[in-house]
């Protein structure tokens, strides 16, 4: 298993934890790119395609069932394979920039770090089952108790109910967000940490400046 | 990765192509160990959870988009992981026998000899995993036109309809085919072939001596 992963410019990543504000990013960027007259696939993970969406709803449903820990990770890997290849590389190969709230570095954080599971294993995954890895990953760092009031804010207004994974406890999440800055400090190239505490106003504003510096290193 | 898989002496698989007799050699072997006294699960993969039974419409379902070969392969393995875990190891473990219509083989012969894809990847999801293997192995070998027949006449009576996989073309199933008596020669100890094309009793006897002989083997 020698391959590598092959990085895609054009593909940016918003990682985070629950209501960190990853939603919120993603349509600042994706208005930004726009103005500036590209072509954009805005798209999230779990999820993506008809086929993948409906595995979300496998992870995410809850049915009684105790979903294990490996069998989360296939489906998040399967629903990543699908995607992958139904959405995220004919949008590059068009020229299109592709923004994903979520992409592979979630599995490292919530079924590595989160879960327990061998990274080894899921770095094999990424390799062999994505193949690709974006140009710049944009991680929104918050504390967890702030991420679930932010959730919680939008919830009662939305009428939503937490899905399965969100019902985890804190120490879960607290393994995820360190989960985050660890790939974040081992891919210092890729990753930008933005500290996601400020108003929705200030996060975007610091997540537009790093796709700006991004895109100068383009050139 | 140097983990091997554990054998289960009580649990048997029954392997082979489309309408070569599974799930009829199932009943079989089931009576059989019925009225020995014996505690029995039958159960099927992909499938055999509610879960793992969702994965598989999935799987089998077509919805018009392409189902990769990568999805197919995370989506049998993550349907297998949540079986092995909720049905095989408990029935295991309280000291029943378990026999598998399908087990990981399955995967070697329809994602790997069939789809293409690479056997040391699905030999490390099958580590990684399974972490089990079969005590015996019973491959019941068809001809493929011989096998579709026999499904043809099934499906004529009960109204059933061909499913994404037994969509595909006659190429693939004798890749199947081929795939599987590969594993069975690497996998002497562990398979054995029974010929197929006789009729149902005959197979059923051929089936039910090599389970006689199998548990001589156990004493
Ligand atoms: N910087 C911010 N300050 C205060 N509230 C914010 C901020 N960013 C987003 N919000 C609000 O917090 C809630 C969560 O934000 P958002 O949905 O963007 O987070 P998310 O990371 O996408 O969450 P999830 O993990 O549930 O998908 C929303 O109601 C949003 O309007
Ligand atoms: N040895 C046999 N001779 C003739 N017909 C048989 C024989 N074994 C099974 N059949 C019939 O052939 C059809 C296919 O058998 P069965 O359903 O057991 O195969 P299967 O391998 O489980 O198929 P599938 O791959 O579709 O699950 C059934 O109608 C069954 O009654
Ligand atoms: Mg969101
Ligand atoms: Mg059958």
């Amino acid at each position: 298993m020698t391959q590598t992963l092959q990085r895609q410019p054009r593909l940016l990543s918003i990682e985070g934890g629950e209501g960190a504000g990853k939603s919120t990013v993603l349509s600042a960027l994706r208005e930004a790119l726009l103005a500036d007259g590209f072509d954009v696939v805005s798209t999230r993970e779990p999820g993506g395609t008809p086929l993948a969406e409906r595995i979300r709803e496998l992870l995410l449903g809850g049915s009684g069932e105790p979903v294990h820990a490996e069998t989360e990770l296939l489906l998040m890997f399967a629903s990543r394979a699908q995607h992958v290849r139904e959405v995220v590389l004919p949008a590059l190969h068009r020229g299109a920039w592709v923004i994903s709230d979520r992409f592979t570095d979630s599995s490292y954080a919530y079924q590595g770090a989160g879960r327990g599971l061998d990274e080894d294993f899921i770095a094999t995954l990424e390799r062999r089952v994505v193949g690709i890895e974006p140009g710049l990953t944009l991680l929104l760092d918050l504390g967890v108790a702030h991420g679930r009031e932010r959730t919680r804010g939008r919830d009662l207004l939305g009428g939503g109910t937490p899905d399965r994974i969100e019902r985890e406890r804190d120490s879960f999440f607290e393994r995820v967000r360190e989960g985050f800055l660890t790939r974040a400090a081992q891919h210092p190239d890729r990753f930008r940490v933005i500290d996601a505490s400020p108003d929705a106003a200030s996060v975007a504003a610091a997540a537009l400046a790093a796709l700006v510096a991004y895109r100068e290193t383009l050139r």
